[in-house]
């Protein structure tokens, strides 16, 4: 395409960084902010340079937060026993919207993928088995996606933990709520029949 | 949802002005601009900036450019005696890329729309029946969308011109090249065999 300004040119290649925005989209969102009065479009500018400057990683569990330790870290009603390891912080907002997990977390910031590059070292794992070590932990919760991904990670930071003095649980497998049967496939029934449950559970609310 | 930090709320709802774009979308573009370099995500906030204060729009036709006149107002090689209505700047952009059109162009900004609450007094419809009646232009071709509000605004555009001496053309309305009369619209083919064109011109290439 053939752009008129190189400042829009610019700022589409800058837009098209982000993921799932190709050139069309881009574009898009240029003209938008053309259109908009500068107040908007100043707030958007500052507060994506606030958000390299101002934000820093929880030194506990690697959460995104503006001080040192992050909310939950730094919260002494949580329970420090338990620590549910999540693949990134937007399934810390996830779990933490059910309002049933009170004990930490730890953020590991990725999977391990051979196919993106990714590797154990570049995930926060040594830090994970250090907080486990520790004596405090008795829990660790594995809560990372159900892909081949998440479940090489779960399986590596088994082995890493496994020597350790610690109950090392994973969340539940099975049928989705609201979910039929009919629609559901082999692998998720199957573990779902291995995986039942006793009957008195389903109307236990916490 | 709940976040864990302001400055992502803030960042969250800064984005989700954009179009199209919901809480899910931007709390993406916010994670992946925490997760880059600071490079990108400065770039990505100074262009935002400049699109504000270094863009202007041409006083001739509007249309966005970085001096007073755009490029091709300022083109003395193009055709000053033809005037094409668009919409907006994307459309400039997709006629310039056909190459098939030499004269000038008028961007309305908008399509008259009474469900949005857009009137002729906010579109560029006022400089375009001066530009038309200065005596230079012979004729004005109205290119835009074939929705409703396309056809009212070209007709309400059809009504100001009327009284001045230029042709006035509007862009044919007919099967999309590709595409399969199976599956045409009855309003679009029934345009294209009212509006047949000798078969001679098919192969014409300007």
């Amino acid at each position: 395409m053939q752009y008129s300004s190189k400042i829009i040119e610019q700022a589409v290649d800058a837009f098209t960084q982000l993921p799932g925005v190709g050139k069309k989209t881009a574009l898009r969102y240029v003209l938008h902010l053309i259109k908009q009065n500068s107040d908007d479009a100043s707030q958007l500018s500052n507060i994506i340079q606030l958000l390299k400057t101002d934000l820093k990683f929880c030194v506990s569990c690697h959460n995104i937060c503006e001080d040192e330790t992050c909310e939950v870290c730094s919260n002494s009603s949580r329970d420090k026993s338990i620590i549910c390891v999540v693949q990134d912080y937007r399934d810390v907002m996830a779990i933490e919207s059910t309002g049933l997990f009170r004990g930490q977390y730890h953020v590991l910031g990725g999977l391990i993928s051979p196919m993106e590059g990714i590797g154990p070292g570049q995930l926060n794992i040594e830090t994970l088995v250090n907080r486990a070590g520790a004596g405090e932990v008795k829990e660790v919760i594995l809560a990372l996606n159900a892909t081949m991904e998440g479940e090489t990670t779960s399986f590596y930071i088994y082995r890493k933990l496994a020597p350790l003095n610690v109950d090392l649980s994973a969340i539940a497998r099975g049928i989705a709520v609201g979910d039929e049967l009919e629609y559901a496939d082999e692998a998720t029934l199957g573990k779902s029949i291995t995986n039942r449950m006793p009957f008195s559970t389903f109307f236990t609310v916490k």
